[in-house]
């Protein structure tokens, strides 16, 4: 077995440069160099372009050549037929690796696969890494290095993205920023020419940054050292996979996307399972897993206590607990005792445990945590605690508008104590996943302003609320799936 | 068959009482009455409680009898203990209708169960209408009435709510506000110790505002009858439907919430089928289908056009609509070449068609209206044009930061075209689904400020772009559905 292919050089390069950067708006020479700028790289940026002077106040370079310093990693933007003359230049400048933005070339014929494969010929002749071609970038949040034309810059954190379809993969991103959730690093692989997505898979079962692993692919290149390489990289980090091209009418669109052949589905399914890949099945699922993957404890087992405000949101979560195979079991009754203390005696005496809008502050975090304590729950869900806040705004402006007795600052200082109250509840379930090692999925039920993740410093776990009780459940069966098949492979 | 009970006293009554209305913050009486006031009800209202002199401005009465002008709706918080004295109270007045708020009857036990039964014993000889109780209220956008504890106050529009669970219905009246769309009116139905689910689907089939009917319900009251209505309603307006408590543990759930009674989801689901009901499997999905059948043409066939910008989306989209039974058809040469005449020459030349980032302004719409146009096609999903503003503000804001060449203004001038551009782009969807007759679904990609709803002034049909593929194939499949049902019940 060869080693790894070390891709430090385009993740960490020290040096950076942009071939065809530009200052006109919206070209892709300005979309990327702009955001390797903005994005404050730290290492040197170089922009290269015979036509500039100086492009963002950097001194530009007619060629690659003319750089003074060394150059790690350049990323080319200029029309294909200029490729190879740039490739050319890059291997007397002893580039390292190169992520070539450019399309026009195995995705669009004959004469594209032709040109492609001069490139590839070349780029080995000289001891290049290529990424792409037909790309639209790559980014790595640890060295500061944001090379997309898409403008979002998640922050620093452990999960991968490897997508060969670039609008989708920085899409994705996006919603990573919007959602909160930590990146390591994105690649969008595009045509995976010379570096494929087996190789990148090895590359991110040895990078200490990354911890999760997601891919969107609709070409398995190299399908069986894809499925080995990734049954040894399932063992220790979950690898969660989006196949594109799984029906005929996806097959035929993705033929032409990225030239990506079909297969058989069933089989493909059964080489999955086998390699302990988690397989979903649209785009949206693989930003949910990110999230609690990267911030939550495992679940070692099945049984979920429910803790919901609002008893209708506790049925339908328990519906999809038992409909994802998850277990909802009833508690004991020193379980329900301890619970009950806090609640009103009509309280539901059991699991899901409906906190009938009471408001002893404590029941809350009571009824959690007398759960987690329990041998017989493996992972609580709890709906409709965190998310309050959206709810109290509405009432606090209608109040401000129809009352005029309050005393000014009355309501802020409510608004003020709901905010803390949510503040306080997220960092206390950070640290009671940290005491019982047992996930907590929070769900906000309304769409709030930070986002699904919720950091809380110091702490192994951070908080993760999801909008819907579907989400929630979706990721703790995929959680709980991945634990059993890691078990199961020891 | 007896005539439907008229609920008009309810939704549109000409004077409303909350008796128990109070201005201590947060409690219902005061949750539910400050919705009335600064919602603007078009009516009388008047506050009733013996321990205020004036409520919000506005003159309190000791107890209903003493309001000097006539009732029609009381809207009752007050404990449950004096449920039955307010009602006698409201006899005596002769009020038309009452929404009971307050809780602690039947759900509660054989006490509550024997209350509950002697309250619909006093509403009956006196003729009062009866909703709730155990519930979180009504609202009816067209009388201006929002007699909920959520202040959460949708825009006028179509699409009818009853939920058994008056928190999970709230929740959903506020998505409906948040993704901009038009709601007609919410019941939360509670206990439905009087009126039941039936009654509130005949009122809603006569209902002239109400086009849509969504139902969230645990507790299948007068079962037979409800098919049998629903089956005579669904033949004129979708009813789409969530039942809560499908599986053991969320019947275990819902027999403490609402003491709802299990029973065999097979026959269930065949009997929803027969009767032209659109069950769905999670609270999402009801506001998600509300978008589409509230604002959108029926497709009169399962074949699908897709416009997408990045090849990966519209892979994943044809997945999609294959795996829901939606076919994506080829389209003739002729069409190819129409389309193509607005793209550059490596296009994919088929269906979906990759508009490949290119910058012609009239790309998206041609490929739209071709596919429209085409006699193979019943419906369009358009990905990606509508939500390009949020990433093209991301790179606006990072060629600010780092070029200072630009003459100042041309930014703001490049968003405002952009923004202009999808403005246009809503309105023309709106007039090629009147042309055509045929609905097209826009899928943002991103989650935008506008919700998934865009109203278009003048116009049959609205904009309606979900966040992710998968919502609008869902959405696109159950309207497929509807049509096919409705056309084989003719």
């Amino acid at each position: 077995m060869a080693a790894p292919i070390n891709l430090d050089p385009v993740f960490h390069p020290a040096s950076v440069a942009v071939v065809g950067a530009s200052a006109s708006f919206a070209k892709w020479g300005q979309m990327v160099f702009s955001n390797i700028v903005a994005g404050r790289f730290n290492g040197r940026i170089f922009p290269v372009n015979p036509r500039e002077e100086v492009v963002f106040g950097l001194p530009a370079y007619r060629r690659i050549q003319d750089v003074p310093e060394s150059v790690d990693l350049a990323v080319i933007c200029t029309p294909a037929e200029a490729v190879l003359d740039v490739l050319g230049g890059c291997g007397e400048k002893g580039v390292k690796a190169v992520v070539v933005i450019t399309s026009g070339f195995s995705e669009t014929g004959e004469a594209g696969r032709v040109l492609e494969r001069r490139m590839v010929h070349l780029c080995r002749e000289r001891g290049i890494l290529l990424v792409g071609p037909n790309t639209m970038g790559i980014l790595c949040t640890h060295s500061g290095l944001f090379a997309t034309g898409t403008h979002t810059r998640p922050r620093k954190g452990k999960v991968a993205f490897v997508s060969q379809s670039g609008n989708l993969g920085n899409q994705l991103i996006h919603w990573a920023e919007r959602q909160n959730v930590g990146v390591s690093l994105f690649v969008g692989s595009g045509n995976e020419a010379m570096v494929t997505s087996p190789d990148y898979l090895e590359y991110l079962a040895q990078d200490r940054e990354t911890r999760i692993i997601i891919l969107y692919l609709e070409n398995m290149v190299q399908g069986r050292r894809f499925f080995d390489v990734a049954k040894r990289v399932a063992a220790v980090k979950p690898v969660i996979l989006l196949k594109g091209g799984r029906t005929e009418a996806g097959r035929t669109a993705s033929a032409s996307h990225t030239g990506a052949m079909g297969g058989n589905l069933a089989l493909f399914r059964s080489a999955c399972r086998q390699a302990g890949i988690l397989e979903v099945n649209v785009p949206s699922e693989l930003l949910d897993l990110s999230a609690g993957f990267s911030s939550l404890p495992l679940p070692r087992g099945n049984r979920v206590g429910i803790v919901t405000l609002g008893g209708g949101w506790g049925v339908v979560t328990a519906d999809e607990c038992n409909e994802r195979g998850l277990l909802v079991p009833h508690p004991p009754d020193r379980i329900v005792e301890a619970i009950g203390r806090h609640l009103p005696p009509f309280w539901s005496r059991g699991n899901p445990v409906d906190l009938v809008g009471t408001l002893d502050p404590d029941a809350p975090l009571v009824a959690v945590e007398e759960l987690l304590k329990w041998e017989g729950v493996d992972a609580v869900i709890s709906l409709g605690v965190v998310g309050r806040l959206e709810l109290f705004r509405l009432l606090a402006r209608s109040t401000k508008e129809v009352d005029d007795t309050k005393p000014a600052g009355f309501l802020d200082a409510m608004e003020a104590m709901v905010r803390e109250y949510e503040e306080t509840y997220v960092a206390r379930m950070a640290e009671l996943m940290e005491i019982y090692e047992k996930p907590v999925l929070g769900v906000s039920l309304t769409r709030t302003e930070e986002g699904t993740v919720r950091p809380v410093a110091g702490r192994r776990y951070d908080g993760v609320f999801y909008q819907t009780p579907e989400t929630a459940v979706n990721a703790l069966a995929m959680m709980y799936r991945y634990q059993r098949s890691v078990q199961s492979s020891v």
